[in-house]
């Protein structure tokens, strides 16, 4: 019998067969199975030489072929597929072996899954994985979710694929069971933003700016040093720039404008509003992604309702200048939105997560890394209280700083009617924080008068409600 | 033996109670019934003359005291406790007889108990009551959701004890299982959007304007007549005018600035995430109440961030018109977003929903109550097939008469950094749905670099790939 196996993997679509060759590639011996033998053949035909590999036909085979406890990784599409997988591999596997789900599963169906697999002495980690194939094949971020005692026997195998940046590991035990997928979940929501972000500073330069995409493409291009150095933004000044390759001029002019989405945004805005956090960002992202795939109610509309408000500006330094720095302040607001989502959503599942040590992982590997959560980092490092990023030095003198240019933009936005919704939600939600006083007392005045619902006073505790309909007189309830 | 009743109402808290008192007043014979008998007795005690009641102390003789096929309305506290009276109905009622949710459930469980209830031969119908308190006892909008033959049985009570207008009552079925409560679920999100939109213009004026409660009191007041004519200005005009009855100037003064939340409104904006509708003006009306709960870290925030930015200004009846159109063009907006939930709910559940139905029933009694869902009435009667609210020809021209001044108070307070979120977020979906082509074609070429997610091109059929980190060429996939 040859050598057990390090770790298997099961599920070898692009992302699975990626990380199994990631794995071989570090050294370790890796087992692999798939549904279907073709995907494990053609894997080890095409890339048996990278490394180690054990093929398999059979759960009962592949399973056999793993060193104690074991660890087996699911990589399989989320939903369904992943309880189908889970109910084969424990017929097979023991007390003490560990299961990974590396999919994109909700992290309700985490925390019923670890319970399942825990009630029969077994380990489930869930794990978000984010960098796309490349990453998966070359160093992705790696969110696990599970025991203390999972994360010892896994850590040096995932910590090895995983890239590194400054020496540190994007990847971490970020909690207990669903705590992984959460985490991964609200990176999703944010990559939403941030990309939303990019399409309202691309749409003003070239519906208000008129510039073509190849200029945005350049501007795009200088924007990635400074504040805004990030993956995204790299890749936006890549895209822009690319010709049609059917020769139609640029690529993007080509791109049908109907966003798709998979399921991590629309998700990351539900959790949000069932733990009552203002997440107003993530949520127009996923609202705008919505609008875009309702072609025909557009083209009706422009129809009835007319197209752009006046003519087209020109666009100096100062102005290119002003809409780098409303994209910036708005993404440090979608930012402290979700990491504020990230510290309530801690409490409530009791996960004691570490936002610092989250921004720590997402700064390699994964679509949203980022010079900025460097400064994330720290500012958990010397704030770990801090009720949100918009109040730490750093991000608080960054928004100030940005804020007039920032108004600037969206009146701009406003009067030429193009849309930015990140970037004007950003800006309420700013406006709306910075109040010891808000409007909600005319509210509570309301909700009074026609539910009972009562309302608390400045000057004194206690509810209060006033018999509107009868005498006008107030009472303590 | 007396007489058998018409109806049974169990659960007699105020709304129950209301409700009892209602059908005995329009002639039915109404049993009662409570967990504890307290509250049964004092109904008895205090208005027992107004009808005939029959009381009852256990839930069989409440049953038992019932005509067949029997009637009986459930008005206990949404979750759990309606699970726990429907199963001990289920334990005395006998087929054909019918159980009415009465209060604001899930849809989704309604579905679930509408299937257990229906499996056991009797008729579950899920109902949603609006009004209030007084309304429940003058006469409320009500929203049933079940089949024809229980709608047919109830319907004699209901439409009586229901408000009508202009001879039309205010409740009809609305379709089958979960369909009433869907509609009610909307009914408060839209009420969400409604009463925050009101806030924005009450806090310009306070805020941007330095009016007194007492003047934007009367401003609301002369607002009453026109197209905003709707209960909520109506009582909006009552509660800033109302003075504290402790003598401390303006009541609303002195009320918190922290708005509360019982579900509902979270349950639409989820919802309607789950169905891909884009809702910006319910889901930011249910996020600006979760920021006004976060006392503390707005009065930090205010210390580090600042307040409002520049001074006061004057406003004179042109400053106040203008709000005025743009509290009007973003309210088109929520209720526009509101029916296309609607519209797209019915579809995925069978349901069926008349939209012109649901205006009819929501113009008395209801909350939302307005002159307003006239227009909505008839604009569905002449265009049942309107993609949008916004393009029936009534509200297309409101709104671009509005338009202009809309964008004007949008700009006013973005320059003045106060928060007018569910103004500039309907603003801004407007904005987006007036787009013939959008900005999310760079969002697919984002997408597919990262992702492989493929795009589609404007000129041809089909998904398309760039081998972004290979060869750079195009693959059709």
């Amino acid at each position: 019998m040859t050598e057990l196996a390090d770790i298997g993997v099961t599920g070898l679509a692009v992302m699975g067969a990626n990380l199994a060759r990631n794995a071989a590639r570090k050294g370790f011996r890796v087992a692999l199975n798939n549904r279907s033998n073709e995907k494990t053949e053609t894997l080890l035909a095409e890339h048996g030489q990278e490394g180690s590999f054990i093929g398999s036909s059979t759960i009962a085979e592949f399973v056999a072929s793993l060193a104690k406890p074991r660890v087996v990784l699911i990589m399989v599409k989320a939903g369904k597929p992943v309880d189908i997988v889970i109910d084969e591999l424990l017929e097979h596997m023991e007390p003490e072996d560990i299961i990974v789900d590396g999919g994109n599963s909700l992290f309700e169906d985490t925390r019923r899954r670890e319970k399942t697999v825990s009630d029969r002495g077994l380990h489930f980690v869930g794990m978000g994985v984010s960098g796309g194939e490349e990453g998966a094949l070359e160093g992705p971020s790696m969110m696990p979710g599970g025991t203390r005692q999972a994360w010892d026997r896994i850590a040096p195998i995932f910590t090895k694929m995983a890239v590194s940046v400054d020496g540190l590991p994007c990847c971490a035990l970020m909690g207990p069971d669903g705590a992984g997928h959460y985490v991964k979940m609200v990176h999703n929501g944010i990559e939403y933003a941030d990309m939303q972000l990019i399409t309202e500073a691309y749409d003003l330069l070239r519906t208000v700016y008129g510039r073509s995409a190849a200029e945005i493409g350049e501007i795009f291009a200088g924007w990635k040093t400074g504040d805004l150095d990030s993956y995204l933004i790299e890749i936006t000044a890549a895209v822009l720039a690319k010709q049609d390759p059917q020769g139609k001029g640029a690529l993007v002019d080509m791109i049908r404008d109907e966003a798709e989405q998979k399921g991590t945004g629309r998700w990351t805005a539900q959790s949000a509003l069932e733990l009552g956090v203002p997440i107003t960002a993530i949520t127009e992202a996923v609202f705008a992604r919505a609008l875009s795939g309702r072609p025909e109610q557009r083209r009706a509309a422009e129809a009835t309702l007319g197209g752009m408000r006046g003519g087209t500006l020109e666009a100096g330094q100062a102005e290119i200048d002003k809409i780098r720095d409303a994209l910036y302040a708005s993404k440090i607001v979608a930012y402290a939105q979700g990491f504020e989502q990230l510290t309530v959503a801690s409490k409530q599942y009791n996960w004691d997560l570490d936002l610092g040590l989250i921004a720590t992982i997402w700064r390699g590997g994964c679509i949203i890394r980022a010079s900025f959560l460097d400064r994330i980092r720290e500012g958990y490092a010397s704030h770990p209280d801090a009720q949100s990023l918009l109040l730490q030095e750093y991000f608080s003198a960054a928004v100030l700083k940005a804020e007039q240019a920032w108004r600037d933009v969206v009146v701009v936005a406003v009067q030429h009617g193009v849309a930015v919704p990140a970037f004007a939600s950003s800006l309420a939600y700013y406006d709306g924080l910075r109040r010891t006083r808000g409007p909600a007392n005319l509210l509570q005045g309301l909700r009074d008068y026609f539910g009972a619902h009562t309302y608390r006073r400045t000057d004194q505790e206690g509810s209060f409600h006033i018999r509107w309909s009868q005498d006008g007189t107030e009472v303590k309830s």
